[in-house]
């Protein structure tokens, strides 16, 4: 039986940016953002072009310079905000404005201040403006968790007749229990008579610390985009993790979901953003955690060695965990030190990698052995600018 | 309707404890054991006395100090582990031995190279075995979460038969999903016909990040007793974490489910032992987190203004989020440095916090503000003693 595919939309650079701390500058962003791309998600959220005009100049370069993922530009449903979102995308080979509104009674009365008649109309007005713009028009129904489910059935065949392609049912505020979202979802489908024309996409939070359980309950109950942050990271307890989500799917192959993720790359990814983006990941923290597949007690470790499946369900080098053979030290080659920052993410021509070497050897003949983080000190990208413009008057490609 | 009662096993001391880099010395654990009592737990695993001297001993002071939650001792199924967990509990007011066996296929061919019909002659052998001790015997079917579910009904059956008060149900290799783990334990209640007489209890891991779920899962469908650590510390990717799984019951009371635990206690807990343990806890943890609670974006921030309920499930102070109103800087007083360490469950004596105080004002003066982070430096044992004995010759206590 052949497989349903799952889209990956992943908002590491907007859902997750906007937390305090986890600002990136533009050029840092086309770095995640490329490393997403390899990393094969489906869709990247960009930004919120018309909150600042960094958001807004960060969606024109990460257009720019991807090529395979939609590139996906935040709303309200604001004619001014898909003005702005159209604009920031048009060097995009493949756009998607994502545009929406409050659709729980608490968010439509105490935030919007607003009616539901009113804001179902706000909502289908933005769906037909954003289309001038683009074929492909996400439309969230913010804090969909506690909305009452008949009028957000309503807003959803609203805005899909209004031209929306997916239908984004987020749990706003990271309330609700696995099977409680499971049946939200399976409701639309039994209720919405136009739903197969979009595809449905399910955001969680992890307020509760049920985001990854929601997802793949949306999942299993027809959903087929999931709204993800590497590392979970995201506003308060954070977003669905992508790594807790596709290892799920992978693990469990008789719920015939798929992706896209080349999972090997799951691992440099982690690291990437948890670095770049000064948000550590605790040691017990599922699939990316520096724990996650070490055994530790006497019982555990002796029925490891008997049988890995004993106590592994997922086998590390799936997700990329370096193998424990390839150590760099002051010992290892330009070849050895080129490859694990391909990993990594990172592509440098022959005179900066010459800068980087000798910087290596430096940090190598201090340190016994170096670790993915002493790398990503070491190709501080300021520095190795500094170093080249001195140098060589070059600049730096990313891969 | 009245609710039901949750029984809440730590296991903080034991199955978080085992990770490399979270050991603790006897002291620590009875410090660590003494807030637990105060959050309100019903059991401590305090240890796996058979595995080293220490351990033995921390059981043995555990048992000593604590006086309202039951102490439990592990054991695997053997005359030698029972004998010597019995030993360790001597001093316990209220004591529990924790013995168990694999029941998944894979642990009993892989890891025990026996039969089915072996390992429950063993299991239920070592229940009747550790009666002879206690009155309270718990017995874990470990690899529940893999296990023939026909067997493991025979197994469950077998040790409620043969004493047995107490049945856990875990979820070794964190590998089911929600709806998988709560149809396993109502499938137990439909099939097993002496259930009523032993209360069943879950212990998920978070390998996929669905610990909590799968708790939750488990309870909803008749479990009464729920097995987590601190902050989800524990091997691999860790343990169902306390707090996640009390303030969801919490936030969904018509699941009609309670437990016994002081959620003002939950924030100062997860500081202890983060501190303690070395094990860091991300920003975006659920509950416990530094970001749990933050609001960041501009239409958040927006929304939280207008209504606390428009972005927050949770109000902070339910966690003991300290207000932050009760600064600590240079021109605090001792009262306030003695209600603090309180909270974060330190008590000491008018010469001791003398010390204490005057080292608050040093690092005060050289900090503007002195965060929780800070007093736990503050107030190291060893140091605290150490400047005791010189000045005083008198030792310290713990609350």
């Amino acid at each position: 039986m052949s497989k349903d595919r799952v889209y990956i939309f992943d908002t590491t650079l907007r859902d997750g940016e906007q937390v305090p701390g986890c600002q990136l500058n533009t050029e840092e962003k086309v770095i995640v953002a490329k490393q997403l791309e390899a990393l094969g998600v489906d869709v990247i959220e960009a930004g919120f072009p018309v909150s600042s005009p960094g958001d807004f100049n960060s969606v024109v370069e990460i257009s720019r310079n991807v090529t395979e993922p939609v590139v996906c530009a935040l709303t309200r449903a604001k004619v001014v905000d898909i003005d702005c979102a159209a604009q920031a995308l048009h060097l995009a080979k493949r756009k998607r404005i994502h545009t929406g509104i409050g659709s729980s009674d608490i968010h439509i009365q105490h935030k919007l201040k607003s009616t539901r008649e009113k804001v179902l109309e706000q909502g289908i007005s933005a769906v037909k403006y954003a289309r001038r713009f683009v074929d492909d028009v996400e439309f969230f129904c913010e804090d969909a968790g506690r909305a009452d489910l008949e009028f957000l059935a309503l807003m959803v065949e609203g805005v899909i007749a209004a031209g929306a392609t997916v239908v984004n049912i987020p749990d706003t505020t990271g309330y609700t229990l696995p099977w409680q979202f499971g049946e939200r979802i399976k409701y639309l489908y039994d209720n919405v008579p136009n739903i197969d024309k979009a595809i449905i996409s399910v955001h969680c939070h992890n307020d509760l610390g049920m985001a990854t359980a929601n997802s793949i309950s949306g999942l299993a109950n027809g959903a087929r985009q999931v709204e993800v942050t590497i590392n979970g990271i995201g506003e308060r307890a954070g977003n669905t993790s992508l790594e807790e989500v596709v290892m799920t799917l992978k693990s469990h192959p008789y719920l015939n979901l798929e992706t896209n993720i080349n999972t090997k790359g799951i691992y440099a990814m982690s690291k990437m953003v948890s670095h770049m983006m000064n948000m550590p990941v605790q040691p017990n923290k599922a699939i990316v955690g520096k724990n996650a597949f070490s055994h530790s007690s006497g019982i555990h470790q002796d029925g490891f060695l008997k049988h890995r499946e004993n106590y592994e369900i997922i086998d590390p080098e799936d997700v990329g965990v370096p193998s424990s053979l390839i150590l760099l030290t002051a010992r290892s080659g330009r070849a050895a030190l080129t490859h694990r920052l391909q990993v990594l993410g990172y592509k440098f021509d022959k005179d900066e990698m010459e800068v980087i070497y000798m910087h290596f050897l430096e940090m190598a003949d201090r340190k016994k052995q170096i670790e993915d983080e002493d790398l990503f000190e070491l190709v501080k990208i300021d520095e190795v600018e500094a170093l080249l413009s001195t140098k060589t008057g070059k600049g730096k490609d990313v891969l």
